[in-house]
């Protein structure tokens, strides 16, 4: 990998750690800071865990704060992050494992369980934005010869 | 939107056309041309609704055929088909409303729910091929007020 790649894969890695440090902190500044804009006909697009897509920057940040405003508290330890850089954009995936609270004042935490997700950047002349989010619920461990889809 | 690209947008549905085709017909040989190889490090990912990330062909390819050799019958209505085309990738959203069969033996089809999905396709010599595949479950049908993520 050249070192121009390796930068922009560290960069892509670097507000791909600010977004979910954005959710962890419920700072929905920071969380808007994340996303890119609606350009070009194209609007950012966002897939919470269970939810379908929504679209556009109003939308999408509206759905943080609510999320951020029902959560009391969210820790993420991110695991198989890959990151590959086409150009100027980017996806990156990696698999979420999320501690929560339980009821408030409550201090002992529930694992949350896991979500994948696929993260979707585009290069802006503000650095890379995340342009697309799509989470979605690991609702099996192992994948089960029997299993059906 | 240039010739070119409107040219990139029509490929780009029509392998994604082809996708779905391949799964209703239940035939692993028209799944397999659909995907691209593993190449330059990069393997090619896929996430079924509520199954972890699935990395590599032969592991992609053999959890089709697990669930093809499980659905009996399945059909897809796709609706709200975006394509952003940057380059050599082209990223594809849609909501896949699907019919399956009940029990073996039943004439009547069940709803079977929906399921949004992000498929992330490159371009290759051979024409544009599936990389990402992301679906996941749609559990409520309307962004209430309250819900939390």
């Amino acid at each position: 990998m050249s070192a121009e790649a390796a930068a922009d894969v560290a960069a892509v890695e670097s507000v791909n750690q600010e977004f979910y440090a954005a959710f962890e902190h419920a700072d929905l500044d920071r969380m808007s800071a994340v996303w890119g804009t609606d350009e070009n006909g194209y609007e950012i697009g966002c897939v919470h865990p269970g939810w379908p897509l929504l679209r556009g920057r109003s939308e999408v940040l509206r759905s943080w704060a609510l999320i951020m405003a029902n959560t009391p508290y969210i820790q993420f330890v991110l695991t198989d992050v890959q990151v590959r850089v086409f150009g100027d954009v980017a996806v990156l995936t990696c698999a979420e494992n999320i501690l929560t609270a339980g009821e408030a004042g409550e201090s002992s935490f529930a694992a949350g369980g896991r979500v994948v997700s696929t993260n979707t950047f585009t290069r802006t002349p503000d650095g890379w934005r995340l342009w697309l989010h799509h989470g979605s619920p690991v609702l099996q461990g192992e994948v089960d010869e029997d299993e059906e889809s």
